[in-house]
């Protein structure tokens, strides 16, 4: 390999550095608006958001997983808060005993439809209020660039809250 | 709040769902090829680069949670792992006896050094081989925009491998 096929260029590193920043600092900044207004993390909301728009409100724990690309055990953690909460019930699937299924409750529903406006404010106030409508169309077009790459088989999530 | 002001449009959904895989996905990714390739996560590897370009090659643990949007606890959990390792060391301040600061050996300096063209290749494979010139000027810009709102004090790391 190369010097020149090693190393970023200048633009590239700008470009970079500027996607690691917003990588790294934006699941913490929606976490704190989450937090104080709903006491649930961006991993809780996204939990919860799946679950509103999955048929019969119910979803299998290891593709809710995939979803948001967490372990089973991380994923476990999550969903044993979230029903201590009465947020969800997990049960076994009645057609293949071996797997374990999340189900939304009433009072998850309720929760994550209150948590949304605030969360949705938030997202337009970090995002969306500091684009132009031309910015917005080229985010996608990168975004989906990258994403063709990280996720061929679009397994992430279609919420948007 | 009116309807209109609380939802996304279309456009910004679309948009919302890119940026979030990727969000969701790259650090993912990232770690992937670096555990495999070098034993180490991305976060780890994030300290020791940024240890390597610091002054000394030494910065407080304070300054180094903030760069890594880490809390203390984190960073400090994953500083005894490069201990023991022998990437770095950790010591108090000499003129602040309540700071504590980390230091990257020349065996940290040296494992940094191997890993770094590897991530980049990685780096580069997973964007910027994706993007088009236009694109990577687009990306810095957007960037940059949704930075300044996440990060008005551009803590951020400045290091690229």
């Amino acid at each position: 390999m190369s010097e020149e096929q090693k190393w970023l260029s200048e633009d590239e590193q700008r470009a970079w550095r500027a996607l690691m920043a917003v990588v790294v600092l934006l699941p913490g900044a929606l976490d704190t608006q989450l937090q104080r207004d709903s006491h649930l993390s961006n991993f809780e909301y996204g939990v919860l958001a799946m679950l509103s728009e999955a048929p019969d409100r119910t979803l299998r724990m290891s593709q809710l997983a995939t979803l948001n690309d967490s372990s089973l055990s991380r994923l476990s953690h999550v969903a044993r808060r979230l029903e201590e909460r009465g947020s969800i019930i997990r049960r076994q699937c009645a057609d293949d005993r071996r797997a374990n299924i999340a189900t939304l409750t009433d009072e998850g529903y309720a929760l994550v439809k209150e948590a949304a406006p605030g969360h949705v404010a938030r997202v337009r106030e970090l995002i969306f209020d500091r684009l132009s409508p031309k910015q917005i169309g080229e985010l996608e077009q990168i975004g989906d660039a990258i994403r063709s790459n990280l996720d061929p088989e679009k397994r992430m999530p279609t919420y948007v809250t």
